[in-house]
């Protein structure tokens, strides 16, 4: 007798959907280890003038919480296209602008806008894990694509399979999660002509990078290209769960009839804007983490590591003979890093000074797990 | 020539799935009038204590927004379980809880796990209009079904169509919007034994009700019960997004398979922990909404029109012969207040004692309009 209500009901008693039957919540281990270097999280604190502003931006709007918020977001849109603007060059209005809770939340509702049933999205492989995951859970049929054997996307051969394909949805990671090369803009070029869908080029990284962005190409594809990005790892935002992305104003448009009305609360819209204010403060972390990944790449291959170059926050590298085996001598040594599922290869994120070195002092025991 | 880039691109020229042409995006027109009692806001804001509290708690989460928030949100599914537990008189445990940003996240992710492409949910019209657009936006298909002529749910009847139809999901909003009756336990057990699928009772307005609340009836029914509900009415935190649900956990656990990760952010949770802490206070707030619907539904009474009985912050009231007219001449007044779209009837919310002076005040002159 389970001292829970209902306690003693279980999965196989609920008339959940057949297609979810046997599967796992979506996840990384959230353990309690010295040094986090799994989730691309950004090692630094913002900074203290950041948290006062959030602070003062939460107060004046918790003295209205009784009231729903501004369901479009307006005023956060427009200090993202400032920003935008600013980053790219490339003149970006509000209207170009969307956000919602995280980019999984702007990139499912891309999926319900523009995928969904009967249609198809297609992904280079390994990418981003969420995106076959959000195919999923909008019911729109996932097509795997190959990458290069060295992880690199070439636009010609994407071009082909898109060509042959015909998604409905292409996602284009870039820099891609979690192997960390950029997608050049004569490849993505190529990618927009062949598709006759919606192209997504995801730049969660894209901060960490010194590549030309795809928001650069929106004028020129205006109905199919879509750009999404997200304050969680260069702007050191991740808790806030801040996602948002560029396209024409009729993308927009279109995603105003999938969102959920008011899904952005009055806090979070406030502790974005705050947070945008001191973009330049927490950007200037950025580069010192850029440097960090020369010098971790750089040591790597000093212990014989065989690094993937990156554009990112981490590094993915190898090659272990079993890579979970390695993963669990990391765990053992107080720092956890991700598992993530390519055969011989483990992902490490870049953090501060001091987790990059007691991540290498751990690599310098587990390079006896390395292929010789 | 557009100022704006993709400026010249229409809805039109993208390729957004075929179902979702034509449609206008949800929401009440969100107008600069002084008196707004058309989205069922509470009009109390928050006391100075919970601001206070809601901005210390945000002080000190705001300092590590750089990491990612607890994934499954335990803290404040077990201080709402503690809620529950005192509100309802059930021992609820935070297994029992789930989260989200407001209750429309909450029911999209029940619809995404017990309903979706090929699977029905059935409703009682007229209800709460966003049951039948997240049923939309997640493709399970919308089986209406009637309620009496009052607007009240008859227990047996709805039973037989439930018999009839066989939906995988049923929703039952109590107090029902915008008609603002409750449904009994015993008609709620009528339509328990009836399902074979899932059973959805909408409590958003319930703390405004002196009914039983359906957590009652999830130890007797836990394979089918969920009861929803929001701190965005009486708990005046509309703004923050804070939706929740009890039920079994193996339902709660079905959400996780469903739920995006990292949905809800660090901020969003310590929020609602610190307006959890002054329920008691802003619960005060509810007993005196709760006298002026007395006050409003007498009034109303006396100049002639027909209120439907309510136990919920609104009041449902008629006859028009045309009902938009009398919207617009309540506008004129300076006071929104809702069409429903329910043939000769308005729907008003009850506000703070001054603005529904307001409202008594336009109805006189509006009272012209209604049936004589």
């Amino acid at each position: 007798m389970s001292d829970v209500i209902g306690g003693e009901t279980t999965l196989a008693d609920v008339p959940l959907r057949e297609d979810l039957r046997g599967r796992s919540p979506y996840g990384a281990p959230q353990l309690d280890v010295p040094v986090l270097l799994n989730t691309n999280e950004n090692p630094f604190p913002p900074p203290r003038e950041l948290v006062e502003d959030v602070v003062a931006e939460v107060r004046e709007q918790a003295g209205r919480l009784n009231r729903y918020p501004d369901r479009d977001a307006v005023a956060l849109r427009t200090d993202l296209a400032a920003y935008l603007t600013g980053a790219t060059g490339v003149a970006v209005s509000a209207s170009n602008v969307w956000t919602a809770n995280g980019s999984n939340e702007v990139l499912q509702q891309v999926l319900q806008a523009f995928g969904g049933p009967g249609r198809t999205a297609l992904g280079f492989e390994p990418s981003y894990s969420m995106h076959p995951i959000l195919a999923s859970g909008t019911r729109t049929e996932w097509v795997p694509a190959p990458r290069r054997a060295d992880f690199t996307l070439d636009g010609g051969e994407a071009a082909a399979v898109i060509a042959e394909r015909d998604p409905d949805v292409v996602f284009v990671t870039s820099p891609n999660n979690p192997t960390g090369q950029s997608v050049g803009l004569a490849d993505l070029r190529a990618v927009l002509r062949a598709a006759r869908g919606l192209v997504v080029v995801d730049e969660a990284y894209v901060e960490f990078s010194e590549r030309h962005s795809a928001v650069e190409l929106i004028e020129e594809f205006p109905a199919r290209l879509v750009v999404s990005r997200t304050m969680s790892k260069a702007f050191a935002f991740a808790g806030g769960r801040l996602g948002y992305l560029v396209a024409s104003p009729a993308v927009v448009e279109a995603l105003l009839l999938v969102r959920l009305p008011y899904h952005l609360s009055s806090v979070t819209q406030a502790s974005a804007r705050a947070a945008l204010r001191h973009s330049e403060a927490t950007l200037g972390g950025v580069k010192l983490l850029v440097d960090e990944r020369a010098r971790v790449v750089d040591r790597l291959r000093e212990l014989g590591f065989s690094p993937v170059p990156s554009d990112a926050n981490f590094v993915l590298f190898g090659r272990f003979p079993d890579a979970h085996r390695a993963w669990e001598r990391y765990l053992d040594s107080g720092v956890l890093i991700r598992d993530v599922g390519i055969e011989g290869h483990l992902r490490v994120t870049i953090g501060s000074p001091r987790d990059n070195d007691a991540f290498l002092a751990a690599s310098e025991h587990v390079s006896e797990e390395i292929v010789k």
